[in-house]
């Protein structure tokens, strides 16, 4: 029988060992942070009822979904994202809950379309919401922590902007022009802005409000020039008062109070192109690397469980874009020619796996190899046993390739420590001697 | 519009926080384990063409199967376990990979089967497997690696047994009865031990292998009483010596080198269902609930990518069942009466999820209230932030209902800790003597 080629679907992707490795890293990052915070991890099925995730079916998102018929005839879905699960989690738990309630939720979700650069038809989202809250405290602390995680993982790689805006304020000054029940329209439109550029989203509102509101409309988005108080100023002129500025100058108070300033932004251009957003929205860029778009985006949405339950709830949340940061990340990485040190910190480099590994002497030693493996292990070393008894030269060679530093090879009743990149041994060591060493190397 | 029932698909399940955590931390200690091993994490795709997953086509294996036409045509297939992508992605990427690859996976898999306690449509498997050796060592390491893994897991919960067997010295012992070419077949209903118990299995047997053959079936099965080394003299009495018997031999010295031989007992009952075993094959179980089945199986395996290759690799692998594990655990912790002391020890028990809570005082303070909540954040104490401005009793219930142990009360300029489980106050402290005694209690 011919083999079957051995292939993957376009769009998905193998992790090998040197990207999982990152990957898990930057998860471990994450949840760190966020654990920091007080928030809590949930899970919920891949799979659901068609009906639950597609509610009132939008147009756009239904196309992209993995749907079909299981077993049982039921019409299920893979989930495409990690908010509509959400939903209808807090709408079936909420009595389970204290509210407010503040939850994480890492998963991968699917979406057959089609498959650009950073762009895959399974990929990895990293959901953190406040459920129960309207308050501007809840608003802050979200993106609190975007600005703390994204800080940890880009590190010295690149800083972190995050251009926020609030959607009453925008739906106000289009109120002013007369456009309030086209104002759904308008907003997704101007979330093209990054795509198609100014004259095609001009084209496009004036399809939509007519000639002369283009300009109007774009002449307000680019008034975020400046400071964060400048910004709120003139577009206060521009919509008057409300409790969207209110709300706009209470962050603002917070971002004073936590030295964060420097890293928001007041940006009327962004609007988030879903409909469900109700308040503050955000996007994140990259500093070193705007064009990769934004890498964690959100905002308040006061309607979140209305499909599936007749009590309203508030909510405010982010999501950061896994796979988007990951590539960023690399790319930076091999841009400043990220060194393969081994320490863990790059991108481009090799993530040390394992620290040490005992050398195969000969046949039928496995099990006292195993022995002095433990001992280091126990000592937090981790430790690999090589399997087949080979010249030690060769097994040097094997540590090489798998970014081992150190091998352990027994001597009668001692110790030798062979440091891999520097081709040295350190001979007549016992155990915490030479853990010691491996340790500190 | 009415509202939409918010519920799951039968055989699925939320995890809320309190399961999350739990489910989280059994994972970190798994990976932990396994790093420790030097073993690699990787990933493969949820959805496989199913070609790639169903192969030769497993007659009960693709009637579980989620399988279904994409949006471009294309038959795909949820993956049911962790084995077969691994295959795949083994066909693939050798080229890639310095053998002997030793690789651990975590990650969901899907089966539409009948759900039962215990056993769900999604569940998580915890695949660990050494590809491109076929030494004893390689045995060896992955019982010693159960052994290590289950240990840490069960802790003081439960000891547990790995019952393991040799396929080719049942297959040996099948030849000098004149059965070798009913061997699958008979492995097959021997499989079934466990659930239909020994008449129900004689009669399956001699129905294949005619009148007399199951009693002497039985009989060499039943041969696993006692130590190691007494029933592998006796097997080796009923079937002759051969490479098999050698290879037992050989892991029983490995057993006594690492003072592991408790942990394991010869049975010649234990033959695992699944036809792609061609050496050594085990199941664990729980000393103190056996009756769950066996909570990580495996075995040699030594045409592995033939479906997908002509170059052959051998492997050898085992796979804990992350849910099955994980309700046993809980099933035992009630039956000690598993404490709620947020040591995090326990499985009734909450987990300590965060370590303080900055009160809310007044509304317009919550920029000051991170900023403080940083400071302790940045001393190692997870820190959440209250919202919503309210009695300080009322947030010492919150704080007690989330199993938070500790409120931190700004008092001017210093801080006053209250201690939720003893109602207690300390007053006048700073950050720095604050953080030490959160960090403390």
């Amino acid at each position: 029988m011919a083999p079957i080629e051995p292939r993957v679907l376009k769009g998905f992707r193998d992790f090998l060992p040197a990207q999982e490795l990152i990957r898990r890293g930057m998860i471990e990052k994450i949840e760190k942070s966020f654990r920091s915070f007080g928030f809590v991890p949930i899970d919920t099925p891949a799979l659901e009822y068609a009906e639950i995730l597609l509610g009132k079916g939008g147009g756009e998102t239904e196309k992209q979904v993995y749907r079909f018929t299981d077993q049982g005839g039921r019409d299920v879905a893979l989930r495409f994202d990690l908010t509509v699960p959400f939903a209808r989690f807090m709408a079936e738990h909420r009595r389970e809950l204290v509210l407010p309630f503040k939850r994480y939720h890492i998963a991968k979700v699917w979406r057959g379309e089609n498959a650009q650069r950073g762009r895959y038809r399974e990929f990895t989202q990293c959901d953190f919401d406040i459920v129960g809250s309207d308050s501007a405290a809840a608003d802050f602390e979200i993106l609190l922590m975007m600005s703390t995680t994204l800080g940890l993982l880009c590190g010295e790689a690149s800083g972190v902007t995050i251009r926020l805006n609030h959607r009453g304020l925008f739906n106000r000054f289009l109120e002013s022009l007369g456009l309030k029940d086209k104002s759904v329209q308008i907003l997704r439109q101007v979330d093209k802005l990054g795509k198609i550029g100014r004259d095609g989203v001009r084209n496009l509102l004036e399809d939509i409000a007519g000639a002369g509101a283009g300009e109007k409309i774009l002449g307000y988005i680019s008034l975020g020039e400046g400071d964060f108080e400048k910004t709120l100023e003139k577009l206060t002129a521009a919509a008057g008062e409300g409790e969207d500025t209110r709300r706009l100058e209470e962050l603002k108070g917070y971002m004073k109070d936590t030295g964060t300033g420097g890293s928001f932004v007041l940006d009327p251009s962004i609007t988030r192109g879903l409909d469900y957003y109700t308040g503050v929205v955000y996007e994140s860029f990259l500093d070193e690397l705007p064009g990769i778009g934004s890498v964690c985006s959100g905002g308040r949405y006061d309607r979140l469980t209305e499909l599936y339950s007749k009590e309203p709830l508030w909510g405010v949340g982010s999501s950061i874009g896994l796979d988007r940061l990951q590539a960023a990340l690399e790319e930076l990485s091999a841009r400043s020619g990220g060194c393969s040190d081994g320490s863990g910190g790059g991108f481009s480099g090799r993530i040390r796996c394992c620290d040490a590994a005992v050398a195969a002497l000969e046949t039928g030693n496995s099990g006292k190899a195993q022995a002095l493996a433990e001992a280091f292990r126990r000592r937090g070393i981790r430790c690999e046993v090589f399997l087949e008894p080979k010249k030690l030269t060769q097994q040097f060679i094997l540590a090489e390739k798998k970014g081992i530093p150190w091998v352990i090879i027994p001597e009668g009743e001692t110790l030798t420590l062979r440091n891999i990149a520097a081709r040295e041994n350190t001979e007549g060591l016992d155990v915490e001697a030479a853990a010691a060493l491996a340790a500190g190397g």
